[in-house]
């Protein structure tokens, strides 16, 4: 079932080492089929050499295993959780990536400090607290996305506008449309974590990119009036 | 048209992902027919992977598409304004490589702190300011180019002697006699990015190079006086 | 003899450059033979592009040559004491990687700052003193297994649960059940310093993880309880 | 003439982009023969893509141009000097290599911080003086080696134990026994100017390596006690 689904959550998965987002098995994309309520993940902890389109692991919303042989990402439940709450998401990835982890160990959240962030993840990527031990110990996957969603809710965040979180002594996730949109914006995290960083190392008193500018950039890409690329141009 | 020049922009921008400077579609080289007054730059948001020569886009000096399939790259306006500011310059690359972008993002120019910068740029290479709000919502594009070349007069710089230049809160542009030395100086520019962050790491007191080393090693490339390569060497 | 041990411990050799541990011969992986009390070592000094797996030299547990055309690691003496402390590790490895080797020069340990440590590494990475004049006039490479023993002992450290130890101004050592678990704990030691290094330049003040977050992790994938990977799958 | 010498020497400056220490044209090495007086040497600012061994060009101890159909490298002014003032070198590399150059460019030497500098190079990597404005107008590359040379003696450093220095807000040269160990030497510099760099991060109160730790590790590989490595078996 969901051979097609598979197979592009099978190459959202193989990009991650391919971009270098990934140590050994430490990552994982799942892609969701909206209309069947089934999504498709990374078994755990196989390596990304031995990974097969057929070894992806169907769970349905309630985090049950609906097909696959092996068992699902230990963070599945963090997935499910996160499809309920954020309905128009398709995919999502997981990765311990070089410097948003760093960002996620020192427990701040990564401040829009140009365009390079402005253009993809609209204002600073949330930093998430740690859950307490009774959180840990009740459901430690499953509360994680929980307070993910929650957090979002509460400092009234759009989560199509800001499609990262990071998780404190933990690591990010990101989410898209699509599984693909969720690797690519791993991808986008990662060097701008990697550029705030560098550029509080240069000028430690830097400040945030002025709004009207995040804004020029981030609505020159999103929404009806974006121009960037091939947008406006028919069948492409 | 311009088949050559297309080619040869081509070619300079498939350089961007080889020198590591760019992530994605984030860069962009043109390069001009001064006697044509035409130029041809990297179509907006197409993959590096999926480009060919015959996809750029030819533009003319007012920024009118003259030529091409896809709509040129969303800072073509840039473009357009210093090849009109700059009459000597024959090519234009932006990019976020990642410490020119830092460095930008931070909102400092480049100190010169050695010969490796002397080599190529001379002096400390600009870091402008932010565009105001209206001049974001007027002509973001258009008004970044004008501020670029507005600045470098009011500093007095000679914009062949420092062909680089820092957007605050964006990144770099960077230009040269053709779109291979804007290359070339972009791939300059990241690497003194680099090191002068590395050098203000090791010790935050650091001074700019003395004037006389900083000439010395930029009129040993360039000017009458040049001896370094094989630049009197007939036939080469 | 051992053929299956030598080519195990080659492999695992091969791995340290293949991660981007080692620069010229500075690293060296050995595995034990628990049964015959004899253990397999890289050659000293050779480079890895020429090693072979029958130049491994094999080395009984008084530290003794038994077989081998060519000297054995000059660290050799240190595996030796390891092996006999340490009797549940198959595995030894000795780098000069990066980061590691950073944070020995530091003389501090690995701060566990998040789950990336907490999945292999449990507790802080220590970092052993310097070898007096003494200790190192009498026998240097036994004296540094010997510490190492000594202050796991002394700060009643578990070998098996904190795989890993930084020698003071010199570099780290990591082990394991066998070869390759010791070269994967290695890469696992110089990602996490890495990112504890960029954790504290992103927020000086940085806290290790709490502990309950420390256990979750570190128990998700050891012991009894582990449901990390394909652990209870039979079969697997 | 000096064909075999000239093969080594243009194999000497291919591993220098093989070892990332070079970006562009920015390095080069030459080798000597001591009987006849000449050395060999790197064409000035040709591409390595492009260099041949028969292009390498010969200049005797007086600095005249011997052989070959292109300029010298601009520094061979610097080699000469080296190679008169420090009889035993026998190859001589000179790169604007990342940190080698960031240190440079901070104008402070390189303290020991551990076993990996101290197996290479003894004690701390001096970093000499800027020329004055009059030394850099009477001949910059000739008073560049004089300076090095010059410094050696005043601060009685052995240039065999210590083969490598900093030339303030310019770069480093290293050398050795002949050409592929000055590259070695400058591969060494680069990776122990990192370590350095980062262990200042970690602990900005680093201190240098005992003294006794730095000779142990200096004396285990060099002079007549040395045991790493393959030196005392026959025939390797």
């Amino acid at each position: 079932m969901l051979e097609a689904l598979k197979k592009e959550v099978y190459e959202a998965n193989m990009l991650l080492p391919e971009y270098g987002l990934v140590t050994f098995t430490w990552g994982n994309v799942s892609g969701i089929d909206r209309e069947r309520g089934l999504f498709v993940i990374k078994p755990s902890g196989v390596e990304y050499d031995l990974l097969k389109p057929e070894d992806m692991v169907v769970v349905d919303l309630c985090g049950n295993k609906v097909e696959g042989e092996y068992n699902p990402s230990s963070d599945t439940a963090t997935h499910v959780v996160l499809y309920n709450r954020f309905p128009k998401v398709g995919g999502i990835v997981h990765t311990h990536s070089t410097w948003a982890t760093s960002w996620a160990q020192s427990g701040r959240g990564i401040p829009c400090y140009g365009t390079t962030h402005a253009d993809y993840l609209y204002g600073e990527v949330p930093c998430v607290r740690n859950l307490t031990k009774e959180e840990i110990d009740e459901a430690y996957e499953k509360n994680t996305g929980t307070l993910i969603a929650d957090e979002f809710e509460k400092r009234n965040l759009d989560y199509i506008a800001t499609p990262a979180v990071l998780c404190k002594n933990h690591g990010p996730f990101t989410w898209g449309k699509d599984a693909m949109e969720a690797v690519h914006n791993a991808v986008v995290l990662e060097e701008v974590g990697k550029m705030a960083a560098n550029c509080e190392m240069i000028q430690p008193k830097a400040q945030a990119a002025p709004q009207e500018l995040q804004d020029k950039h981030y609505y020159r890409k999103h929404g009806a009036n974006a121009y960037y690329g091939q947008i406006n141009r028919g069948g492409v």
